[in-house]
């Protein structure tokens, strides 16, 4: 996704608790672009001055990174990409206490920041072919800007991004993505992905 | 469905707590065919004499319905078309205690029938248009022939059936049909429906 945006034209900021870890994504989005498009920082310093911050981390481990950024994205859009899937099976979802990662998320970081959800059942299948994508990105989050702002960054990234309503629908579209990797499997497909069908695009209201 | 059942050459008998309800469904469906391809009866007969049982219910009266043909359909194959939807908010799941509808129905039924999740998200905009159909089933449940059954059956009325796993996944199916509602809502659709994408149909594993 990094790439993506990157080959969009938006700066990348790459966060990770080893800062050489993040130096080295960048260098490599870097050479891909042939320009310094990305840079590697602490999750704190890219927190902080990121505009708005993708969540890409394992469930277990989302309440550490986000109680470690909590104060610099206060005020942001923050975008959860976060699937709690059960570790002993991947097919398998984990009961989230809190319905959903994505509403966790929200709860533990506070009404100042908007946590939207999104990107949860996008393959690295589906981002190696940007521009000949027939999969949609369900946007979920309780504030209707941030929502269209992250239907922006599906956008940048060839996808066609769908208001999917308030956070609480997380619940669904994490599910769904768990469902998609039994699909997978039953199908042996390496990246099933799900459109939306009997819309015209242009019709969809915001707010 | 009957109607579409009915079309592609199945007998269907239609069950209602009320037989002039059920006779007259019927009637309809014979008459828009030209011949008797539909009988109306009382439920617990209809569960008696059908060899596939669809439940077709609101989420509230499933219980009631479901003791009423226990025995009726011992051995068969029950499928669950239900939602738990919020009736003071259709585009709010509700939380049902057996974790959906589907797999609370296979707990009251017990395990000599087969309850197969299935057409929850069908609306009747895309049953009108039978024949050029862009919108998937998705088909879970805990026996793998049943689901084939199925599969068949939703073949009949012009729909790809999916086997999407074990009946556990029907939670996520019927909260899928929630956020569909809630897609129709903003995008003015009279009947959004889901393609899964990054399948070859063929590749289709069974079992």
């Amino acid at each position: 996704m990094a790439l993506g945006w990157a080959r969009a034209g938006e700066e990348v900021l790459i966060g990770s608790r080893s800062v050489e870890h993040a130096e080295q994504a960048a260098k490599e989005i870097n050479a891909a672009m042939g320009r310094g498009a990305a840079s590697g920082l602490t999750n704190r310093e890219a927190a902080l001055s990121g505009q708005i911050v993708v969540l890409t981390v394992p469930y277990d481990a989302q309440e550490e990174r986000l109680w470690d950024i909590r104060d610099e994205v206060r005020g942001k859009i923050v975008v959860s990409v976060v699937v709690p899937i059960d570790t002993g099976n991947a097919r398998r979802l984990r009961e989230a206490p809190g319905g959903s990662a994505a509403e966790e998320a929200q709860t533990l970081l506070g009404p100042e920041s908007r946590v939207v959800a999104a990107f949860q059942s996008i393959s690295h299948d589906h981002l190696a072919k940007m521009g000949a994508l027939d999969s949609d990105v369900l946007v979920c989050g309780d504030d209707a800007e941030a929502r269209q702002e992250v239907i922006r960054l599906a956008a940048l990234l060839g996808f066609r991004g769908l208001d999917a309503g308030p956070l609480r629908n997380a619940r669904v579209v994490e599910g769904l993505t768990v469902l998609l990797l039994e699909i997978n499997r039953r199908f042996k497909s390496r990246g099933t992905g799900i459109r939306v069908t009997g819309i015209s695009y242009g019709d969809q209201a915001t707010g």
